[in-house]
């Protein structure tokens, strides 16, 4: 067994706390991972408190992982000691249905096993995510990473906030020559705007708030309309071949449907607590639109996000922090007062708490 | 101009009853045609007593007709005096959009031109529909039928019921190796159930009735679920590739999105009154499912479909009445007491009132 420490909710209503525990001896197909940077996911909140139900206790979140390779066992073949590499939302899945043969393990038909809050396809147990120093993944769920060692904390969020908007953009082939909107500009909405705009579409960002109408041009759209504006938004009416809509606030879906094209789709990749107002059905008819969902992105095609990353020097705009400071990293997330994401430096877990 | 016969809605509060109206004279590319059979939608009901905003009186309606052409304008050539032909929803288009080009008139960007309660592109007066004796329609928007003289009656419906489930199902490209659901066993369900068979797909209907179980085996569904019943419904959890959706009063659309596989449609083509409650967004996010509409379908399709059934020796079931019990028939309808189209034998205009 690995010792690991790393910070721990131990109930819903305690605050993360350091933690050591045990991470697994490798087994013949798994990798140990020194852990350099893990990105903080509003997900990692809502576990941690237990907003969502069947959180496992002690919750170590985290899964927008980067490090460096220690180990690995004999039976791995695509990494090797020192590699730097990325681990995301996912750390197993059955490997045999239909989804996992499709190189979508997101949607595996026995579950996939997340990064965090298990539980483990083998020993049943919890699964500690990347608020820790060290890491044990089997080899097929281990990303490679191309980008210059500066830039590994801006890495992080590629892997859940990157692959969530990558994945539907090329699921739903948005390209050159497209009219293509980003609804929100967060954590997955500030990567949409940039990864859409690097595929040659015509980005156009939908904000509720004016003040972020020059970050998002300068983060790649190019066009930025104030959604509460309704004479800017009826600008846009029937016009867009894809919307991906990061918001997971429940919000008026109609007045985002009818900017699309006909055959046009929006898709949501945030589940709201409660549910959006419904949408309107004429709506969808009289323009045969699409409302669809997307979830991550399968391993194979976050190895092409992560390559088309490197490639084009694209990175997430991130506010580093210590270890130490995620309670209040957290509270400054539900005031959206983060541009656009956190990353916590785990150098930082060798200081004194 | 040409003088017509029908029953017309002389206000939202009054019942149909005998009406006698001038139809244009033929222009260069007008054909006329003798009405012999006028199907009855659920849309002649809505328009006819104004529960739809925007009906204009008086109102005379029908947009499921087969007749006779008698006269043809001097540029017509498509089609001679004798030939069986039939219009549906739609009698004019701009013509030019990018639907139009596409053969998509019901997506027209100028808007369609319904074949009742217009406008008339041209006069801007009212359109006037299929309950009455003749109509004047550019060769555009009619259809040939090739079917046998016997059978016309149960042809009329092809053109709403039949080309509104068509357009979907050929679009979604259901066929042979394929799992379709047909929600709803009404006007326009019967045909899906009918269309989905003869395409080589597994149909599975769903409806509320049990007592309409051997009815839907009748009509070519390979296994009927009744979906009040939970564990039926579990039964099928995640296993279609699409569902086509003909229910227009709300109702529960998870119940049925989380009937589909990963990347699965659910199709809606009817519109309620009062919105379906919100379906929940983590259903359409966990499989990549979407929830689409659709409406009718342009005259290339509507052409193809009905060469389809006259290959296939399709047609609806159907009742035939005489145009003076269209009260009757509408209040029957109201109670889905109707198996499963009613359809207007025209020849009994001529009969007293």
């Amino acid at each position: 067994m690995i010792t690991a420490q790393g910070y721990a909710a131990q109930s819903s209503d305690t605050p993360l706390a350091p933690f050591t525990f045990e991470r697994r001896a490798l087994r013949p197909n798994d990798v140990r991972i020194d852990i350099l940077y893990c990105g903080v996911c509003h997900s990692d909140l809502h576990t941690a408190r237990g907003e969502w139900p069947g959180t496992l206790y002690p919750c170590v979140p985290g899964h927008e992982i980067v490090g460096r390779v220690t180990e690995t066992g004999e039976a791995v073949t695509k990494f090797k000691q020192g590699d730097i590499v990325g681990v995301g939302c996912m750390v197993d899945s059955c490997q045999h249905c239909d989804a996992c043969a499709d190189g979508l393990e997101q949607y595996c038909e026995n579950g996939f096993t997340g990064t965090y809050n298990g539980p483990d396809r083998e020993t049943g147990g919890n699964t500690y995510g990347g608020y820790s120093d060290v890491i044990v993944v089997r080899e097929e769920f281990v990303l490679k990473i191309g980008h210059a060692e500066a830039d590994l904390a801006a890495v992080a969020p590629l892997l859940c906030a990157g692959i969530t908007t990558w994945s539907p953009l090329k699921h739903w082939k948005v390209g050159k020559g497209q009219k293509v909107g980003v609804v929100g500009i967060g954590g997955l909405g500030h990567m949409g705007i940039k990864l859409a705009h690097a595929l040659g579409a015509h980005v156009v960002a939908f904000t509720t708030s004016p003040a972020k109408r020059e970050d998002a041009l300068k983060l790649g759209a190019d066009e930025v309309v104030v959604s509460r504006d309704e004479e800017e938004m009826a600008a846009h009416a029937n016009s867009f071949d894809f919307i991906l809509n990061t918001v997971a606030a429940p919000h008026d879906l109609d007045a985002f449907l009818t900017l699309l094209k006909r055959d046009g789709t929006m898709t949501l990749v945030g589940a709201p607590a409660e549910p959006h107002p419904s949408p309107t059905v004429a709506n969808l008819i009289f323009k045969r639109r699409h409302l669809a969902g997307s979830l991550i992105g399968g391993i194979e095609e976050t190895q092409e996000m992560l390559d088309f990353c490197a490639e084009h020097g694209i990175l997430a705009d991130i506010e580093t922090i210590p270890m130490q400071e995620i309670e209040t990293a957290y509270e400054r997330m539900l005031k959206s007062d983060v541009k656009y994401r956190f990353v916590i430096d785990m150098a930082s877990l060798k200081q004194p708490a």
